[in-house]
């Protein structure tokens, strides 16, 4: 993912020391566990949402590697957000930071609608139009990062000729679960 | 989502009008929950699937913001389709109306090899090749629309630099869930 | 899909002999049931995982055109693997094959994670960087078609304009379940 490359001041994550250890074994961090290792054994099914972060994967406290979801839960499919306000208009004609604001504003009130939030997101998936800056869109992204409470979802980034209106820079999809029985 | 900026004549969804009264409330439509508003409360957790539009967001009734599945059921996921008879060969080359067509004849052949029809569909995501045009696709899109009862899929719209083969104007891949226990 | 084009030797799916006999039956195959014709009637809710290959489309061993996940299972969402180490360092610059091979062994690495395997795999969303060869990414991927057990996962592949990295030419998410009850 995109953000690999990514300066993180750590910002935001500080609730989350224990995701920097770098141990084989199983890890408690903010009541959500995370899995490490490659050895394959199952993990207990315990419901709720885990982070899997595999020690050789390059680990990030911007997003998982994957995150695993299990029991009995709500599935939110949020399709793709753009800057746009109540009325379609385009908010943050070419400001790729502030596009992004506006499209996660939007995300997050369509898992409010549906009664989630932020740290029910398992996976983002931006696509960003060509010739942006990643950065940009990050510095939007990064001040949310302590809502996913150290359980940041798996995140796809690409960039794509060109989205459904000229003036949109970027446009986010999301797929969110809310365990029925919070962990 | 692309469709916010296609002029819709409303056909194939007249069964739909409470879908166009913008309140806070929630509301019922066709057996289907639709939750509004951002408060953040968290939906009763009744099995089946409820179209999310919170009020600060577009409504368009050719998709919905995002859509929850809640309780016991299947979900299939179908790859990306193409215009391709059982042979493979191209079907409506050039022609992105007719592609569109075929490609969503094929979403929803693999969809009834798994017992569910296009009202099942939660989440649409329409890879078009860069340079074509979506009013062409949505041509396509649109006479379908009366299938999803008012619940339309979350949806999902880029343009790609290409598709697998050169004769090919759009791919379409789509989550569904069908409920255990029909809503 | 990309690989309806491609031309397969059938490796590595030799137990899967049943999956070429085009009927319109359901089939049994290790233990996966294929669904296929499109009269639409529901199949059983079994418990697991079935692979929908309706008879008006091509049929392909290296992907199926749905998966159907029925029952209680977890779902691992895997964010977009590329050819990177434990350091996040380009692996295979410049080889598309090399770097689809070290994706996917990312991809198992997180899968392992949650105590998952390639064969849990439902959805594979490929991305490749404009330009490159879905041949050369094909040599990667066959070798590990036998790990699907004749039910292969639905695919998408796209080319995009471009990745996070300039020396990225490949990047793979996916999505997994894992039934509570394996099947």
């Amino acid at each position: 993912m995109l953000l690999a490359g990514v300066a993180l001041a750590g910002r935001g994550v500080a609730d989350d020391q224990s995701r920097r250890k770098e141990t084989n074994m199983e890890k408690q961090s903010n009541g959500h566990e995370t899995h490490a290792g490659q050895n394959g054994h199952r993990p207990q099914a315990s419901a709720g949402l885990a982070a899997l972060n595999p020690d050789t994967l390059p680990k990030n406290p911007a997003f998982s590697q994957g995150v695993m979801a299990t029991g009995p839960a709500s599935t939110i499919y949020v399709g793709g957000q753009n800057a746009v306000d109540a009325s379609g208009n385009v908010v943050g004609k070419g400001d790729l930071k502030a596009q992004t604001e506006r499209a996660l504003d939007n995300l997050e009130a369509v898992l409010a609608a549906g009664g989630a939030r932020l740290e029910h997101v398992v996976k983002l998936d931006i696509h960003l139009l060509a010739g942006q800056s990643v950065q940009k869109g990050f510095e939007a992204y990064q001040p949310r990062a302590a809502a996913f409470h150290g359980r940041p979802p798996a995140v796809t980034v690409t960039f794509v000729a060109a989205l459904g209106r000229p003036d949109w820079l970027v446009e986010i999809d999301a797929i969110a679960v809310v365990p029925a029985i919070k962990s």
